[in-house]
Order: C-alpha cells, then sequence, then structure tokens
C-alpha cells in the first residue's frame, strides 16, 4: 500500500504529518479505511487507520476484526475497551501537529471525540486527496475491477434464460443475486434494480412484487464486489414481442452509448463524454428523456467520486475507471439504460464489461 | 410518522426548531432520513429530511429519487442542481434559529456545506435524541422486525436440507443470501457469515473458498431486511458426526442464553443480562471465551444503538429490541453462537425469531 499512501500524501495541497481514517457504526464505514489497509474481509466498525509520509500504515481494530486484520499485511494493533483504543491512538499521534482527516467519510461526532483524544493536534481534512488518488486506479485495483465486471458479464449472459413471463422483479432481483454471489461475487455491489414496464422509467426504482409481463422492457441494473473493488452494468431487453417505440428507445440508447465510448481518451473533458452521449438522444424523438449524468467514477464505492455530466470539470485521465450508461425514459411508459465499465487509455478507452448488449427479445 | 417525530423532539435535551437529516453518498447513509420519512425503496444519496416540534416531515429529494418518494407519505420538494437544493433548504430552514442534526450520521463535510447555506443558524447536535426515540420500537417497527424474524426463521429451517460436505462457505453463503430475498428480504440486513471449523471462532470471519469438512462447526449468521428493518439470528450445527467438545460447547452456550433471556425485563439494566450469559460460560470449561457482548439493539440499523454489555448504564424498557447472542470461541478450534432476537415485554421478553435451536448434526 505505500505507493497508495504516497499518492494520497501528495495530493494534500497543505502538507500534513500524518492521515487518520476512522470507521462509523455500519453503514457508516469510510472506504479509505479499506484504501490504505486493503483489509478483504471483515466488518471494522469503530476501527482506525493512520498513513504517514513515508508510506507506513497502522490499524487499531476491536477484538472482533483482529483475525481479519491479521491476513493483511499492514501492523495491527487491537483493542478490546475504548480506554486501550485511546491509549493505541495517542501512542501513534499524540505528538503529531498536522492529522490529515476525510471530512466526506467522518461524522461529526466522531471528529469531536478524536479532537478530545489527541488535543495537540490541528486536523486538516484531505478528503480532496483521497478522491484524486481514488480516481486514478493501480494495477491491483484494476484487476479487481476486471473480475468484477467479468463476474456480472456472466450473470448478463445467464439472464435471458432466466427472465420470464409471471416471474416478479423480486424474484428476478433473487436471481441476479445468487448468480452474483455463485460466480464470485463477495457480494452485490449495490441494491440490483430489476424492474419492468412503466418502472423501468424510474432509474433508481428497485424492485417489487410486481410480475413481469409480455410486451414489457426489463431492466436489470447490478454490479458484482470483488475484494471490495465493484463492477456496475445495465442491460435491458423486452419480454416477448417488442414493439416499433422499444425498438427505436434501445436503438437510441446503443447509439449514445457507443458515441460516448468513442470520445472516452487521456485529456478529454468528461463533459465531451456527457456531451456526446446527450447529443444523440436529444437529436432523437427523445429529446430531454435523458435524465442523469452519462456515468459515474467506479471502484471502492459504486460512486467513487466523480461523473461524467455537464456540470463537471474534470479532464479523463489513464487508469481512471468510469461507468458509461446514457438512458431514455419516458415517464409512465417505460425506460432504457445500457451501462457498462470502461478504463480510460492513453488513446480512447477499454471496455471492462464485455456481455453483448445487442437488442433482444428474451422469455 | 408524527408521533415519531415529536418523540424526537421530546428526546431533545435542549429545544430546537426544527431537525434535519442529510444522507451522503453510499453507504454513507442515514438511518434516521429513513426514520423520518419511512421511504422504503429508493437510494436517496444527498438527499434531506427536514422535521418540526409539530410532527410535521419534508424531504428534499433529487430527481433519480422523485419516484420512491412520491410513493411515500410526506411531502416532498425535488431538486435537479445543486443551485436549486439551495433555494429548497433556504425557503424550508432558513430562517429558523436552532436546527437540531445527527453529528453521530452526518459527516464533517456536509456540516461545513450546510452550515454555509443556513448562515442564521446554530446547529444543535440531537444524535441522542434519535437514539433514544429509536431504542423504543412502535407497533409498525414491530411489525416490520417481526416479518424480518419470520423470514430469518424460514431460513434457519431451510438450511440442516443445504449445508453439505464438500459445498463451500462461499456456496453457502450464497444459499443463505438467496433464501432470504426468496422468502420476501429487501435484502440480507448485513453481510452473512457461513463459517466452517477453525472459522467459527472468528465472530466477525464473513466466508471464503473454504469447504465445509465432516465433523466441523458450522455457524450462519445472518438476517432478512424487511420495508428497512432487520433480524439478525445465528445457528450453529456440527456437520456429520459431534465431538462431545462440541456438544459441549452447544450446551453452555444455550445455557448460557437462556439465563439471559430469563433476566430480559422492562426495569432490569442491560448489563445485568450480560452478565447472566457470561455468568453461565465463566462458570463452564470455556471461561473468559465469550469475547463480545450478549446483544445489540435492533431496528432499521443491526446495531442500532445500545448493547447488552458489561459496560452499558441502559435499563430495558418495554418494546426494546436486542439480539441475545452469547458464544463460545476456542481459537484455531472452532466457536458456537446462539442468536435470538426478543422484544422487551412489561414482564419477561417475547422471542421474535423462533427457529429450533435444539443441537443438531446435519448433513
Amino acid at each position: 500500500m505505500s505507493s497508495r499512501v504516497e499518492t494520497v500524501f501528495s495530493h494534500c495541497s497543505s502538507p500534513v504529518d500524518a492521515i487518520m481514517v476512522k470507521n462509523g457504526t455500519a453503514p457508516i464505514l469510510d472506504e479509505n479505511f479499506f484504501y490504505l489497509t486493503d483489509f478483504v474481509s471483515g466488518v471494522f466498525e469503530g476501527c482506525l487507520a493512520v498513513a504517514f509520509p513515508d508510506g507506513r500504515v497502522e490499524a487499531i481494530v476491536s477484538e472482533l476484526e483482529a483475525g481479519s486484520a491479521r491476513r493483511g499485511s499492514v501492523p495491527v494493533s487491537v483493542y478490546r475497551t475504548r480506554q486501550e483504543f485511546k491509549e493505541i491512538l495517542s501512542g501513534l499521534l499524540g505528538s503529531v501537529f498536522r492529522v490529515g482527516i476525510n471530512a466526506a467519510g467522518l461524522t461529526v461526532h466522531d471528529r469531536d471525540s478524536l479532537k478530545q483524544l489527541l488535543v495537540k493536534s490541528e486536523f486538516v481534512d484531505v478528503s480532496a486527496a483521497f478522491s484524486s488518488a481514488r480516481l486514478v486506479k493501480d494495477a491491483q485495483e484494476l484487476d479487481r475491477i476486471r473480475t468484477a465486471c467479468g463476474i456480472a458479464d456472466r450473470v448478463v449472459e445467464a439472464l435471458p434464460d432466466i427472465i420470464g413471463e409471471g416471474m416478479t422483479e423480486n424474484e428476478l432481483a433473487a436471481e441476479i443475486d445468487y448468480c452474483l454471489l455463485k460466480e464470485g461475487a463477495e457480494r452485490p455491489s449495490f441494491d440490483t434494480i430489476s424492474s419492468c414496464g412503466a418502472n423501468t422509467a424510474e432509474p433508481h426504482y428497485g424492485h417489487g412484487d410486481v410480475g413481469l409481463r409480455s410486451g414489457e422492457l426489463v431492466l436489470c441494473d447490478f454490479g458484482a464486489q470483488y475484494r471490495r473493488y465493484a463492477s456496475d452494468v445495465t442491460r435491458t431487453w423486452v419480454l416477448g414481442s417488442s414493439s416499433s417505440q422499444q425498438r427505436e428507445m434501445y436503438e437510441v440508447v446503443l447509439r449514445a452509448q457507443q458515441a460516448a465510448l468513442d470520445t472516452v481518451a487521456a485529456g478529454v473533458p468528461s463533459s465531451v463524454v456527457d456531451a456526446a452521449a446527450r447529443k444523440v438522444i436529444d437529436g432523437s424523438a427523445f429529446k430531454g428523456r435523458f435524465i442523469h449524468s452519462t456515468g459515474h467514477s467506479l471502484g471502492l464505492a459504486v460512486h467513487d467520486g466523480e461523473r461524467l455530466s455537464t456540470e463537471s470539470s474534470l479532464v479523463l485521465q489513464e487508469n481512471m475507471v468510469f461507468t458509461v450508461e446514457p438512458g431514455v425514459y419516458l415517464s409512465g411508459v417505460g425506460g432504457v439504460r445500457i451501462e457498462d465499465d470502461v478504463r480510460v487509455t492513453s488513446r480512447g478507452c477499454e471496455v471492462l464489461s464485455k456481455a453483448v448488449k445487442a437488442f433482444a427479445e428474451v422469455g
């Protein structure tokens, strides 16, 4: 983890003598804790990681997490009581002046508690340094994301044989999540979306006790988490016979995605990628019906910090990983979204999710 | 939600004119947002709920969550840009003096951003008021926890026929999660633990690519989330023929659990419940091998704020819900844990999870 740590320190806008990242109670866990420690299993509620400019990382963990922590490669101190936690923390940081914190992941409560323990320290927000460092993936991170994409691909390929009339959205979600785990995911990387009919017009709908019906759009948006890294893909099919409107929606979204993919390359502003997809949709019968940004960065988090959006000022760099996921949403009717994960390269992009995406009627 | 809101306000140690709860980016989502709004589906990253002393709640949500929010019963304002978010928030709280925040769920970054938007307001931490209010469940919350327990029960009953030699811990986790969803869970309430052999001695182990072997302990710790409320149960079996040590561990843990259950009642200090379980284990051959607290409160969060532990000063009240989960852990050998969920009643407790827990050899 040494080079990751040095990268984070190099991105700090003002120098700090150490950085600490503390988890709250689940679900308030900071991905930067795992970025620094690379602990693959375990929960780590209330645990803390400390990093130093020379690349060293140490972890302070509760007895419950000792086993998971010791399978990792950073030095671990185990506390059994709050008093022991305090003593270990004071030993590590009690005489450190400027301590970096992640203000975007640390709760106000934890910040105040830590301040009482480290009275001599000044806390400096280094959340931007974490975001910048994490945007560009190292080889290990890319390997994990590739594996997570491969798992999602195999689930996508299985779905046309699983989707059938009468099955409910809830049952479809159960099948997707089961396939993800059977194919090697540690868990779904986020709450699976499996919607049909008019529900596909809501990008964050989820799933319900609603039967899939012939002639309807079926949209599945899901991902695998592998060694804490996420994939995130979406495919949309029609159950049974499709209408010309459904085929047109699909064709426009597929073209929009290709247009976006064609623009991705190091040095390109992310807003340009968004504009390329939006131009295709706004030049079609579905003008204005692409109601979210074209993608988001992907890594330890599914929404990993940046977006491919009109408002973004980010310029793409090699080894950033983004979703590219335009969609068309007709309220009360249905929606189509096609989503893949890509790695930015010097001259273009590598599409990491490789499942077929030609229009298909299934069931 | 009116009575919940009034309860939260009544628990505020100093008066506030309004309370606001803001979500960060997943996984940093504040359960109190859902406690106030009762939104059942949706993600709600970056969204905000505002509550007033008269019981009113309003939600400010992004366009992506509009559909999910409008299925709820509180007034909803939808923003498309950060500027719109600011304007809606200013309209609601711009002239409010004392604004309660949940310092245990709000990030430092979000607190600072909100402070810039609400320059006239003083922020007051009301996290303790949320914790106190949420500890005592209302009828709707109890219904949901009961349903979540019933789902977990059905999975427990199915497991003896699923567990088999050669299956891996990962495959067992996939089966458990699949069963949970098929039985009606929205999702597992936390990362399922399915461990075998020496891995069962690590309370937070998870699961791995490790085959179950005859003669080994198999421990499954999982729960259902139903309408955002959690159940959390653990059962331990032996695959194939058990040893006398395994049976003795099981018998001691079962006795410890019963001793704890026998003490639960409104008015009893939670430390007394912990002591009852600990006394049984420390009076056995497994003295000192019960390395966590006896249980935790359960609700919107799996670890819902309080514990049944030696250090706790909490006194039980009617309609609090706790896990009761003593265990014995022999490092390098194996562990046994038996966990049920109970509602505190005026004179004892109602055990909400009802699956069998007699010692059993399976497979």
